[in-house]
This record gives C-alpha cells, structure tokens and sequence, in this order.
C-alpha cells in the first residue's frame, strides 16, 4: 500500500483552473470574485445510509460530489471549489482510482475545482465541501415562499427510490425503468442550470433529498407557511406512491415563485430540457401543513414524509 | 431520541456574528471581506484513529475544531466560519449536548462563526471544515524555505504524545507532568496569534500534526531543502526522544524565517508568552533530508518521523 501522501499525489491532486493554491498545504488558497456572496454546505455520506457497501467505487465518487452540488443548485449558486475528506477501511488503491475517476468526473461536469481534503483510515466515510458564488443578495433560500406562490417540482422525483427498492428486493423494476431509476440513484445530476435561472425568480428553494414532501415541508416551516398540493400519484402502486411523495436521493429541486410568473416558470422547461411541474399553492396556516389531493380533488392521505436519520 | 432536525435546532444551531445566512437552509451565506484571500482546510476525525473511543465528548469537541483552526494559524490566516459533519452512532442526547459544549467553547474562544453542517447515523466521525481570511498574496505557505533560514519551533512539542501513552499505558506519568500532557492532548491551543505574527516574517510554516520531523520534512519538500537540527532531546528516555521528535497531536508551528530576523521572531515569544525555539537552520541539498544532531555536534539517528494513515 502506497503512504497517505503518495495516495493524494496521485490520485487527489489535480490541476485547477481558478484557484490560487490547491491541494498539498494546510489550507487551500482561494479568491472570491468581488461583489459574491459565497455559498457552502457540507455533506457527510456513510456505508449502509446513505450508499449500499456494495455499490461501484465510480459511482459512489460521482455522487458524494453531486448531492453537494445539488446544494449549491437549490441556493441558485455556481458551485466553484470542492473539499473532500475520505475514511478508508484497508483501502485497495484499485478502489480509491475509481472513487475519484467518478469524482473528478463530477467536478469537470460542473466546472469544479477540488482544492483539499484529508484521507485516514477509518470505517468507509465521505464528507465533501463545497463552494459556490452567488451575487450579493440573490440567494435563493428556503424562507421566502408566500401564501399563493405556485408550487413547481423538476424531473420525476421517486426514480431513486424505486432503484434502491429495485437493488434491495423490495420490488421488481423491469427495462426501461429499471436503467432509469439505477442511473437515478447512481448518478443523479444536479439542477445547476435550473438554479441559476431562477435566481430572481423563484421565491424558496430546497432539493429532494430526503423526500419530496419532507422537503417541500422545510421550505414551509421556514416560511411559516402551508400547501395545498394536488400531484398525480400513481393509482395501481402505494409503492410508487410512496417513492414518489417520501422517496429520497433524487436531488431535483422543489421550489415555489408567484402565480404571474407561471409563464416565466413553465418557459424555463423548454430552454432546459427539463420537466417542471406545477403541483400545488402555498397556503397561509399552520406552518408545515400539507394538504394534498389527486388532480380530481380527492384526499390522499400522508403517511411519512421522507426520511430522518435519528427519527 | 429527538429528529435529526430537534437536535439541529437544539444543539448546533448558535447565533452568528458576522455571516450572512447560517445553519438551517441548504447551504450557509458568507460574504467575504474585500481585498482577503480565504484559506480552507478540512480535517476528519475517527474514534480508533484520531481520539480514543472513551474520550470525554467536551474534549473531543473542543479539539475537533482546534485541529482545524490549527491549519489556519498555519497558514497565517485569521478563522472566520467552520462547518461541522457527524456520524454518530446511536447517540445519546447528553454526549450530543456535551461534544457540542466543547465545540462552541472553542469558536468562541477564536471568534468563529459555525455556519452549518450535517449530521447522520453510522460510525463516529467527525468532519470539520474551516475558513479562514488573509490578506491577498499573505499567506504562510509550505515552499517558502530557503537555504541559511532558521528553523523554529513553538511550545514544547510531544506533550501530547507523552500524554495518549500514558492513558495507553505504555508510558507513566508522574504529576505536574501528567496533567500538562493531558491538557496537550485533549485540549490543544492552535497558534493563531503567532500565525498571524509570522505574516510577512516567516519564510515557511507548517503545524505539527503528525509529528515534528515529519511535518518540518513536508515544509523540506515543499521547499526542495533540507535541514542541519540540533535538538535538545532528553538523552534519559528513548521514549521521550520519540515524543519530542515523531509524536504527532500538538499543534505547534514549526516555521521557517531568514536568519536575519531572528531577533523579531525572538521578540515575538515575549510578546506573546509563548516559547519559540530555533532548532536549526535550512540546508541546499536533498530535498526533505534531515541531518540531526544534539547541541554538542554528536549525530541522532531518526527511527522514523512521524505518523502515516496509511504506511
């Protein structure tokens, strides 16, 4: 096994396009753009939560920097700079050139430059930082929806879910679906784009990580408000109906903007290539109440709303 | 045991002093200052690797952060904001409540803003991430070293060596010994304030993590040097040389600075009441070789220098 330090020389340091010093000194070296705003967050993924043990290296490193850039989407930020700290059981160095083959990849996806982290050894761990600029001001945050914002979900939120359920046995997915919802749950791409064009447009912003519903109600109790939706669940299956209102991990964005912008909004679907749905209003009331109906305005009842890692 | 979201709200979520959006959205908002450079570090912490599993929570906390502002003071950067992950096991609300303690005693006592985080079940670990601010151009970086400068050392390196042996029981410690290492160990005192003294004065700094030889030797690299040492080493314990010269965990700064001024890095340990000792000078040379020997001339053989995660 090669030292620490020979494993990040060759496989951690990477040239960087807009960073003044990167990997191999006690901190990294950046220099925001004048007049941003910086943006970070932090991710922590752990074997058996958040990833099954058995999942490919490549994959897993793609996504342990996409659910941090998807962050940086639903603040309507342009990810710049990434962190990457990594515990290793006796780590194989055929695993760690995968694990960052996927990385790297992430990163040149979005215009990234990973400028540090730490590697120890350590039951399998990976926390990623990320930075994004913003102008000052434009954030998109989670407090702003109002009672009468229209309520927008992109993509198809559940396809994760109904990969993993498909990869655990609790359900049988056949083709064309089941490539679908693997490479959902296996390299989920991030709504960068989407986030930056609704800068100034969308009222509140969140991405689905942990469940369309649990997110969407984040965004609720930090606006102090309600929502009456109507989504059109699938009939046949409280299976799909679950992955799609509770199902983690998809990481498309829920974000709410003023009914006269609904044009604006349903515009953005066409320039993007990218379904944007509207499935609801926020309502004023309890703060975090969700009603929800069928588009035929019958009750569905809610039973959990996505997932919580001490609940 | 409370939601992931009550223990947020409950223990990680502090007012801000001068952040623009804290814990709570899904990403935090600073707004750098104009003409500073910022300086990121991250480091992992693992129960078995970094800190033993019986550990007093306040003390893990406290030192989960000093680590990492540690890596700023060798930077020559002031900390600004830090970011902290958790994988906890099934945790108890009063380790939660006292690891959390310790971490906000130490942000206060260096004036920082936790800004945000993340936390989830698994194996404890605890990921910390740190930004700091220096002016452009200023930072004290590892490649600065060059031939004749002088080569310095803060404090009284292997304290906490001496100490996790001694709780390992591979060594005995007597009082007032005893409680000096355990204090070096569990709560150790990162060097901001010579960090930021040595701005424009030291020609390279590194902090002493992994031991004092190894990480002089990352400063020797980095430079493309080598180094003539003459230490002082306890000539009555083998055990005591290893400490002093291969223990890792003080947190000491090992710098370089031109021979010229060693009277103001001299005045600096009155100023702040800290003792700096120069421990030798750069050589032309193999890049990272190290010649050592004791103040009367007669050579030390180097065992090994310092701790590999990997090695």
């Amino acid at each position: 096994m090669p030292s620490e330090f020979e494993l990040i020389d060759r496989y951690f340091r990477r040239p960087t396009r807009h960073t003044e010093l990167g990997v191999g000194d006690d901190g990294a070296i950046i220099r925001p753009t004048p007049g941003m705003e910086l943006v970070v967050s932090t991710d922590m993924l752990v074997a058996g939560t958040h990833f099954l043990p058995n999942v490919e290296a490549e994959d897993l490193g793609w996504k342990a920097l996409a659910v941090n850039v998807s962050d940086m989407a639903a603040m309507g930020a342009q990810p710049r700079w990434a962190l990457l700290a990594a515990a290793l059981p006796a780590a194989t160095e055929s695993w760690i050139e995968k694990f960052t083959r996927g990385f790297f990849a992430c990163a040149d996806a979005y215009g990234i430059d990973v400028i540090g982290g730490d590697t120890t050894r350590g039951p399998r761990n990976l926390c990623v930082t990320i930075f994004g600029e913003v102008p000052q001001g434009t954030a998109l945050r989670r407090s702003g929806a109002r009672p009468r914002d229209e309520i927008w979900v992109s993509g198809k939120p559940g396809r994760a879910a109904l990969g993993l359920a498909h990869l655990q046995g609790r359900a049988q997915l056949a083709e064309p679906q089941l490539s679908d919802c693997l490479a959902a749950l296996h390299r989920p791409q991030p709504r960068v784009a989407l986030g930056l064009a609704l800068r100034g447009l969308a009222s509140a912003a969140i991405d689905v990580s942990d469940g369309l519903l649990a997110d969407l109600g984040h965004i609720l109790e930090a606006s102090g408000v309600g929502a009456n939706l109507q989504i059109a669940v699938p009939p046949e299956s409280a299976f799909e109906r679950e992955a799609l209102l509770a199902g983690g991990d998809d990481y498309e964005l829920v974000f709410t903007a003023p009914a006269a912008r609904h044009g604006e909004v349903a515009a953005l679907a066409s320039t993007l290539e990218l379904a944007l749905t509207c499935i609801g209003t926020i309502a004023a009331g309890v703060a975090g109440h969700i009603d929800l109906c069928d588009p035929d305005g019958h009750p569905i009842a809610i039973e959990h709303r996505g997932y919580d890692h001490f609940g």
